[in-house]
């Protein structure tokens, strides 16, 4: 039998590694069988690779293309270009996800389960629920880590309730202290000095494409902004080839302090209006108070200026 | 408060309807307010009329519009050329639905829940098991009624084990026997005497748009095909109004056996090709032995033929 490939976005962030391991350990549990593989769509970032390490579960397999007809679940997306290669042939057959819906399509009907939740790990722990499977700790540890990833421990607008509640069950099964634990997994992500320019500008970028426009907003976790904020004048010249390269009609490097909530962004493009419609941009640099999310702040901001 | 509306697809089947219903009763509870209201997209049938008559329940009341950011919930459907006149402008709470995905989108993030399952209501009262809601017997009564319209009495290949045991489920709470309750509610939607040809190509018919191209796959239910093909010669006379008033590739007007399983389609338009190439079509009829659903049966093959 043909395994079902699992896997998160491209560039991906904690939540797309835990959520394809987890979701994994789940699909065999309830389906009863070995016929499944957890996968990733790029490099494991230094947060997720401390999670990992904590919890010691070794990183899924990294993939690049699907065949035609291949079997897939998708975690943590659902549009395709933030997919895998040859997405559009493969066989989706679920997808559980916390992101809006864009263009998504199947020929046959198929398993599909979101909800405007923080994270991808919540809902997962709602699957186990409902499939009456236990959670092994270090299943526990995984979605503890991608939840502290994706609502900067609790932090974000885009947390819930439902995320806060799983959180702290999680914390329970997994035996960590979530302040302790989820402090120390986001400083190691903010370890950027071993990036170079490129790999931090791809790092966990999305890319969107609206209206014949095509745009790309990246982001990086930070405890010191001006620390970034030193290297501006390279990562404006990789900023301003990618956007050469790809055509792009804005590029938003978002780096976001993780400490005080707050982000700068570096804005370059022939649309910067849709971020300067808002925020003075000075000298290339949008100062955004109080900004930590790309899903609920950023990307709301852009679409309502198009 | 704006009051969410909830609504299946245009041309509504007894799925459609008792859904709508069935999920206002959950949201009320659920959500723990009267905000809440049941719509309709087009006229009962004859099938749910006789379910809604028989569980003394009320229809939904029937709309056509929705204005800019009317916050509403789709059951049974996705696609936005099934819902609502002005989707594209509300605001999509939630979906509930077993059809495929077709280039939906939303701004933002909504609850999607969606199972290749042989009827909405399945998925419903999987709801009510997670939320901890007693299910009133008229409500069993409504969501077996579905389960019963959208499996032909779990003889569609769409049936899943899930329907079945559902299904075995509301009968208990509703206390109706299943055969006896199903074969009559479904025999009333067979009286199709009373419509006109116009009304009867409308009845339950999907619109499709692909490549450019544009299908509707009608379908009517009744226990004596020739009875049906009475009308052929008026029947094909207004199938070839609508495919030159809405410039149609193709229209297959499927008539449906329900006790013995076997459909024939009259079948229309200048691409008759997608179904020549599977089934002999003499004199405009496509003879189809064993052939029941649209969605597993009639809309693959059409589209594998493309």
């Amino acid at each position: 039998m043909e395994k079902i490939l699992i896997f998160g976005h491209k560039n991906p962030d904690t939540d797309s590694i835990c959520s394809s391991l987890v979701m994994a350990d789940l699909e065999k549990k309830v389906r009863g069988d070995d016929a499944i593989k957890a996968c990733r769509l790029g490099e494991i970032n230094e947060e997720t690779k401390y999670a990992l390490n904590y919890f010691k579960v070794e990183a899924p397999e990294l993939i690049e293309n699907v065949e035609e007809g291949q079997p897939v679940i998708l975690v943590d997306h659902n549009e395709f270009n933030q997919s895998v290669n040859g997405i559009e042939k493969a066989k989706i057959d679920t997808v559980i996800d916390h992101h809006r819906i864009d263009n998504f399509k199947t020929t046959e009907p198929v398993f599909y389960y979101a909800q405007p939740v923080g994270c991808t790990s919540t809902l997962l722990f709602e699957l186990y629920t409902l499939n009456n499977i236990t959670i092994e700790p270090k299943i526990a540890g995984l979605m503890l880590s991608a939840i502290i990833s994706d609502t900067l421990l609790l932090k974000s607008p885009t947390t819930t309730i439902k995320d806060e509640k799983t959180l702290e069950q999680l914390a329970q099964i997994a035996n960590v202290d979530i302040e302790t634990y989820g402090l120390d997994m986001l400083k190691a992500g903010t370890n950027l000095d071993k990036y170079t320019e490129e790999e931090l500008i791809n790092l966990d970028a999305k890319r969107l494409d609206k209206d014949g426009m095509s745009y790309i907003i990246a982001q990086v976790n930070t405890v010191s902004i001006p620390d970034v904020l030193k290297r501006k004048e390279k990562l404006e010249e990789v900023i301003n080839q990618k956007i050469k390269s790809e055509n792009l009609s804005l590029f938003v490097f978002a780096i976001t302090d993780i400490v005080n909530s707050n982000s700068e962004a570096i804005v370059l493009g022939n649309r910067t209006d849709l971020v300067g419609k808002t925020y003075k941009i000075n000298n290339n640099i949008a100062v955004m108070p109080g900004v930590v999310s790309r899903k609920k702040q950023i990307l709301p901001l852009i679409e309502k200026n198009l």
